[in-house]
């Protein structure tokens, strides 16, 4: 049906859902006049940086106005920022897998109050590229941990529950074919790597707290590369993971900022 | 000696420490002179309730003006928000380890560039309870992870680092002795729980984007309790733990919201 799945059947006997951090919810909000249109939601991590890409997009699909006053839908929050232009929604995640997790359950119930059908999730943003180019555009087609395993491990309770963290291989072709319009962004698809730290955890040896060799850190990174990663960020497991348990049409395109 | 020890050797090498996401750095600000004098560093989640609380500190200190006007320190990121009052700092950290450990690394880093001396480090914000009274404060002792061991899993590169989460025992004792002069406001020490997720993490039913039973909530929040978890955030293991690596005194309060 496209719809979104929410698999919790506890959701349809609720009498209100507050989506506490967003600032929105079901009796507060006529979330599907709100939002019952939306096709595509694009999600990164700046709050400045979601407010600029609805901006673009506002002026891309040629919407009344010039875009520059687009309003804030979660002003009442200061946890995200989400904009909307036309059917694109805009919103900013923070940065690591339990600020993403956070904000995706919040806008996956909403698309499912929402009614909406249909639904494209993209994840852009900056990565830290793996033996590309510098200026690379990584379309991700499964995100891995850092043992390069294709897995996201959720504590469920006490239970750790590991989820699949494929994301959809059309999308990422579609995508890779729209690159080909654009000249000088060299696009690849490639394995993401997700980690839980960006200092000690991606190997910076200069901004660490502790200490650790850069032979050890080569050898990693080697490791990883071999194992198909070519971009490392810290939210794409769980993103690829909800998408999935959701039913959500999922893609992760970085930019290789460094 | 009272200074933040930074176990990178690397770190002394470096022409140029760029403090990346605070919009900081060793070379564009002379860091000695702008926090060299800080005692008091408070950190919590939200950018405008440490806002709140920079102006509150302000007040209570008796420094001149309304401090209304509270600069945000880091304005050039939307990453993070720091304001200072007198000797004190007061930042926001975002939502979840992976968010409060890159704002403590660069932190950590900043205290000692600034050659700062013994620098106190409280952690304030809210909280979920746990079989206390609604309203109350938990000062933690000990942050535990989802199983209630005492320790944080840090992947540095491909190996596990276990780091201790042990919180300043004195400095519990002398926060709660201060409690008694506030009245209305229960206060106790216990344990804190961290888990990496808002919703399935902490069991919330309602809010979860899978199913589990309420029993096997039940059953576990019990166990919780009998182990003297008190409280349950998403920060307290990698606060408590990297305070400890760098000889931070270091404490966690959280209030009892729901």
């Amino acid at each position: 049906s496209g719809l979104v799945l929410v698999k919790n059947p506890h959701l349809d006997l609720m009498e209100e859902d507050i989506l506490y951090h967003l600032d929105l919810g079901t009796k507060t909000h006529n979330l599907p006049a709100m939002f019952g249109d939306i096709k595509f939601v694009c999600v990164g991590g700046s709050p400045n940086r979601m407010r600029a890409f609805a901006q673009f997009m506002h002026r891309e699909l040629g919407l009344a106005g010039d875009g520059e006053d687009v309003a804030d839908i979660c002003a009442g929050s200061d946890r995200y920022a989400m904009y909307r232009a036309g059917p694109v929604l805009s919103i900013s995640h923070g940065m690591g897998i339990p600020s993403i997790s956070i904000m995706l359950h919040e806008l996956i119930k909403l698309l499912h109050h929402a009614k909406c059908r249909d639904v494209t999730i993209i994840r852009i943003g900056t990565s830290g590229g793996l033996g590309i180019e510098a200026g690379s555009v990584v379309i991700t087609d499964t995100a891995v941990d850092s043992s390069f395993q294709p897995r996201f491990e959720q504590v469920v309770l006490d239970d750790v529950v590991v989820r699949s963290t494929e994301l959809d291989k059309d999308l990422a072709e579609e995508l890779l074919a729209c690159s080909r319009e654009i000249p000088d962004f060299p696009t690849l698809i490639g394995h993401t790597m997700c980690t839980y730290d960006f200092y000690e955890g991606q190997g910076r040896l200069d901004g660490a707290l502790c200490s650790f060799s850069s032979e050890k850190k080569l050898e990693y990174l080697r490791r990883a590369y071999d194992a198909g990663v070519r971009n490392i960020e810290m939210e794409s497991t769980a993103f690829a993971a909800l998408c999935g348990l959701c039913g959500l049409k999922g893609e992760s395109c970085r930019f290789h900022l460094l």
